[in-house]
């Protein structure tokens, strides 16, 4: 009977029907037809048991229209509080969680610190977290998302390489399942992201967007023709590894040359403008205040930052030609050093009628980042 | 009746089930089914229009199998030569065609040359050579395909920009349609290319890949999720357009700096070549003779060339993660004075597992460009 439900749930027209009713809802079967271009006993077939399972409710029925006369027309809704998401985001010194409901609204949030960045620590880290961050939805939560930077197999439920834990081949969704007995995903980071804006955010009804942070390192998450890009080797989304000055840039940690991340990642920028200063111990606040401060060497240090991000955000627009893209990550902290050389080598380089691509900018708190793997665990729900 | 049989084929499972039946077939509708996750009666209904139009025939009927038993198992196969297609490429002086049958193999072709670049003449160029290379097929060909380079509205059916030919907003569909009486579709040539690699080439079963062309411009076409990557702003897959030198490259037509294109086009090539050699009246035939013969300045201009285009495909392949890449293009006569360079200069730059990502070099002869214009136009029977 569970596994009979949990196929139903996880089908392509579960997927649509279930993202259609949480972002148009309430929407009559007739109106989610329409939408979606699926058969009404598709839908019939794929809203009886998210009913059943208690994820939709029916409304109390409208007026009939002249459209549907004499037929009832229920709307279906999300019901938000039938079941709650813990959503983690692993950071390299703490661990930030949030509780959402089923429509990824945050409920609660918590921080811990980290003791150390092994295995064990982190594990009994999340479990601690999810105890305390829970609360009073804790007789409701029983899915956790778990979110990290690096290589991350999604299906497999393994951390494949995180360079900042120095984790290889972690199972750690069998690892957190086992302490907490909940059902877990893990996800990529800059992907979780992007999974809580095309289901909730500034991606709802578009088909193409991507999503790029700034900060520790460059990253992009890419959605084309509807659906993240996974990329045919599990690579996809490298931003930060477009050569922009592969003739007389710096080398960077990836084996390439004059990569947006080897300019403009927050360690090129310390090493550069410690060099620019002549400062050998100027960490990235430092570097801020002796930008803001009027020390030039500096300045063209996030100047040329800028402007490699930008020159990085025209080669993918070019390339991909998103619909949108967000610009994120901690690194927005120093914006107001490169927005400027940001949107100018954009403008300069994006070509012909891609320049039209709004680049919105917006700062998100890590507990976004959590919010965002709390948004996978939701998905996988739906999600085949 | 005909509006009604038009709208049956073109649907997205009569796509999918045409190119199941097309790629796998003799294929029978449980197969179908199993293969393409529809359900029976989508398949009968997706089935049913295309074998009363002929597009499809149900073979003897198979033994029974176990698995089967009972149930009569109709394998179904495309029938072939139904109906014809002509394939148009239109290159800056002369018309390639080809009939090619429903399958897009290849009946016949034919060349002729282009007396000048306006509307008019182009347009009545294809509508001769139409006539000429249709010869016995002419009887059941009712469909053309044009393709053309630059920015194309297939939709729309007009060529918004043609910078070869100096064209801009040119109705091409209505134009052909008006002197041929047929059902046209124009498309860019890359696209189109892309097309006939997905439909009937490389990339059948490959949920993802990229074609790149190398000559006159530097393109790419991109295959994500299943289908060709059309640009939320009608650009996508400009891989030329990427900038692999920005601080110390040339300066590019588009308004960029350290483009690929600006580095390993065609004209730039020959631009740097002449340079290198002190002579201004070199042409590409010519600098390919002078680096066969040892002359290590043009020797050089090539290598940079490779190296371009190898740090594009690259950066491409970091972004999009393409399951492999055809490299093709009329440059590639040239191919042995810069394969080495694109191929380390890739490997090099690729990140991580991207860089198992396969380079297939292909040459193609126009014959196969014009091939995708009429796999473009046999597609657009089916696909919605």
């Amino acid at each position: 009977m569970l596994l009979n439900r949990a196929q139903l749930l996880t089908s392509p027209a579960a997927n649509t029907v279930f993202t259609t009713v949480l972002t148009r809802g309430p929407v009559n079967r007739p109106e989610i037809a329409r939408i979606t271009g699926l058969s009404s006993a598709a839908v019939t077939k794929a809203v009886k048991p998210m009913i059943e399972a208690g994820y939709l409710e029916e409304m109390p029925q409208q007026e009939r229209t002249a459209e549907g006369a004499g037929r009832p027309a229920h709307p279906l809704s999300v019901r938000a509080d039938r079941e709650f998401f813990v959503g983690v985001k692993v950071t390299a010194d703490e661990l930030i969680g949030v509780v959402t409901d089923l429509r990824a609204e945050v409920r609660a949030a918590h921080r811990i610190p980290l003791s150390g960045r092994g295995v064990e620590q982190v594990v009994g880290g999340i479990a601690e977290l999810v105890r305390q961050v829970a609360g009073e939805y804790a007789a409701h939560t029983h899915h956790i998302g778990v979110s990290v930077s690096g290589d991350v197999d999604r299906p497999g439920g393994v951390v494949r390489y995180s360079p900042f834990l120095g984790w290889r081949d972690v199972p750690l969704v069998r690892l957190v399942a086992d302490v907490t007995g909940a059902t877990v995903t893990v996800e990529n980071d800059v992907k979780a992201l992007t999974i809580a804006e095309q289901w909730f955010g500034e991606g709802v009804g578009a088909d193409s967007f991507a999503l790029a942070t700034v900060g520790v390192g460059i990253g992009c998450a890419l959605v084309v023709n509807g659906r993240l890009v996974p990329g045919g080797y599990g690579v996809a989304g490298e931003i930060g590894h477009i050569p922009v000055a592969a003739g007389d840039g710096p080398d960077c940690h990836c084996g390439g040359r004059g990569c947006v991340e080897a300019i403009a990642s927050e360690e090129a920028i310390v090493a550069r403008a410690r060099e620019a200063a002549g400062d050998p111990a100027l960490d990235m606040a430092g570097a801020i205040d002796r930008a803001h401060g009027g020390d030039a060497a500096v300045r063209a240090v996030f100047a040329e930052a800028g402007q490699a991000i930008g020159l990085g955000l025209a080669a993918m627009v070019n390339l991909v030609g998103p619909e949108r893209v967000v610009v994120s990550g901690e690194g927005l902290a120093a914006y107001d050093l490169f927005e400027e050389q940001i949107r100018a080598a954009f403008t300069r380089q994006a070509f012909g009628a891609a320049a039209r691509c709004p680049l919105v900018v917006r700062p998100l708190p890590w507990e976004e980042w959590a919010r965002g793997a709390a948004a996978v665990s939701i998905q996988s729900l739906f999600a085949a």
